[in-house]
């Protein structure tokens, strides 16, 4: 018997018949004699009618009010489902952010959370009630209503695992877990059974995950052990915890192949080698908001400097703006940009005690033709940017160089 | 410069023209220097299609879930209703009923207000901001949230009005204010500028009224002042106040006509005249939410009583139920029914000072050959239940033998 918080997305819940088959699975846990505590998202497209209908009357208008629109969306969700679970026999009670006790800081619209004082799930949970709550929402201090911007509910869901110290939290998606990588691109991919927070984070930052980073942060620092799965299926999922009791040694050394199309790559020639010069232009990129994510600085030669990153390929427009400007304020010899780039990321905890791997990714890239425009590495990822004609390639080759097209 | 309250319903802002139509109106006041509080009501058939949701999922669905479900109604209004004030440049902010402190009782879908502390609300207006409070809910001290069932925003403005102590509440509707009588069945009836509470309350549980008898409760209780009048034009509609510094003498005798058409009238013959037997029959019938209207009792022949009542036409085949069982243990004689019944009511508060007011309504009726099946009478009102083909003809006579049709 346990404690577990199940968390359903917008798809699971959007219409009568999904909430009716949400509230099936739900009751199929309860059933097992666990404490069940419920976290939705708001019905299908109801977020994005709601923005369309405030738009209509004010395209710029005020977040808080949108906070207080758009989390009627979940304080929908949470009574229908309440409902549908009384209606079989079973006693649910539903409460919305602010009654679950999710205190967020005040900033409208990407609120984080502070804290949970989850005091009347608890009483729910004690009265044998299964308590369904709000994802995405929260109240500042001040009462005001907040909502927790992308990724939220599933951080809700997390969070309020971690608040009530739940066994663990269940996010349910439309696919099995969590994938050595896009099988779309690579058919030997195969489901992860278990994955430490970190790998999770890495390839959940790109983009090859099915849970929002911000979840997995929160995850890692209470230690809520986190169970992807699917909610068309009873497989067992991906667990994401922190690999407690698994083998240093054993291992696998690469967890999972990741990969971003979007990618563009800006590179400046020609700059002064003196400090500040890189500071100046990644705050500037900063403050008009471009992301930037590899960067490389090289000598080119005596006291100037080559600089090399790369940007989402949607901020292309708004970096190529800044770096003309940077090339003026430098006197740069030349600026260029590359707008088909896809970066390619293995991912494993095991990268720590196994030297060679980034060797061996380079090799098995070199192997395939395959030029490398830039390299980044961290404790337990390298990422590669090329060419995006290569990336399909690029990935197979790695994940069958890797052992991962291997049935286990 | 005032402190004014005003509510739009649920057709005032059905769709974002009409919210658009309302924070005009709303702004209009408050350039004018006044302090500003709006009460709204769910845009157009939101609460309808909301109900047909859960409907598809429990037809029995416990009414806190449907308090929480239905609440997000009004709080989707307040936020579009600020952002469209926003838009035009004016400070607006929106209020749930949990943010307006508004307390009831802890009964779900009928909840009576039983206090309100409104301290966000005057914070917003000390900031000069436009303060939107939803209308129609509240929240018990537990922290559930309910709903106030029918009249419930009307009755959220007036509160809200009194407990923040304004110099009035405006309460906007499809017509210009309250009628001497249904405009559709006399065309000479007349908007009324001023009227008591009281007679408001005739008025208004007669079905003539444009305001639900429980706000004009409030406004009684707490001396609120309430204009009643039109979204459609700037006219002065009717004031609903204690009617201070009319001269007494001056008065109409009578204010208004009300009807109801939909009554029914009930009889039982020859049941012992002893004590305990009406309280019998009343009992059973109020046990089974059957609501009775008017009453007679009258001495039929030695111990023997004839006992006639009125109920909604909508309640007879409950009621006949409940008599034919009656008639069996009181071995009465017989029973009977007629459902073509009409009341017609005139009110007025100068009745009281006026004798003679209700011989002249029968004086009136019997010059037009209207039968009288039943009468009742309160300080302020006479009521006659007639046949309901005589209504029309009986409201007409009424009115302008009371002097109503004159021009003033």
């Amino acid at each position: 018997m346990s404690l577990i918080v199940q968390k359903f997305g917008g798809s699971s819940v959007a219409d009568p018949e999904c909430i009716r088959r949400v509230a099936k699975r739900v009751a199929e846990s309860y059933d097992k004699g666990n404490d069940m505590v419920v976290v939705v998202s708001a019905m299908g497209d109801t977020t994005d009618h709601l923005i369309e209908l405030a738009k209509e009357l004010n395209d710029k208008a005020p977040e808080r009010e949108m906070d207080m629109l758009l989390a009627t969306g979940e304080q929908q969700t949470i009574s229908l489902l309440a409902m549908t679970l009384n209606a079989m026999g079973y006693k649910a009670v539903s409460f919305t952010g602010w009654q679950a006790g999710i205190i967020t800081e005040a900033v409208a619209s990407k609120a984080k959370i502070l804290s949970i004082d989850p005091k009347r799930v608890e009483d729910a949970l004690a009265e044998k009630k299964i308590a369904i709550v709000a994802g995405f929402q929260g109240f500042t201090a001040g009462g005001d209503i907040t909502t927790l911007g992308r990724g939220g509910s599933d951080t809700t869901a997390v969070a309020l695992a971690a608040a009530l110290n739940a066994d663990y939290c269940e996010i349910f998606t439309d696919v099995d877990g969590v994938y050595t990588t896009d099988p779309r691109v690579e058919p030997q991919a195969h489901k992860i059974d278990r994955i430490s927070y970190d790998e999770m984070l890495e390839l959940a930052t790109m983009g090859a995950g099915v849970l929002h980073p911000r979840c997995v942060e929160v995850g890692k620092d209470f230690g809520t052990r986190i169970h992807v799965r699917s909610s068309f299926n009873h497989n067992e999922g991906t667990i994401v915890d922190d690999m407690g009791g698994r083998p240093m040694e054993q291992q696998m050394a690469v967890s999972g192949v990741a990969f971003d199309r979007n990618v563009a790559k800006v590179s400046i020639f020609d700059v002064p080698d003196k400090p500040g010069t890189a500071a100046h232009i990644f705050d500037t990129l900063a403050n008009e908001h471009v992301n930037v994510d590899m960067i490389i600085q090289a000598g080119q030669r005596k006291n100037r400097n080559k600089i090399s990153f790369t940007v989402s390929a949607d901020d292309l427009p708004k970096a190529k703006e800044i770096m003309e400007e940077m090339k003026w304020q430098f006197h740069a010899q030349e600026t260029s940009y590359m707008d088909k780039i896809a970066k390619v990321s293995i991912v494993g905890a095991g990268m720590i005690t196994n030297p060679g791997v980034a060797a061996k990714m380079f090799n098995i890239l070199a192997e395939n033709d395959i030029n490398i425009e830039m390299i980044a590495t961290s404790e337990i990822k390298v990422s590669c940017a090329i060419h995006e004609e290569d990336m399909v390639q690029a990935v197979r080759a790695l994940h069958k160089g890797f052992g991962l097209s291997e049935e286990k």
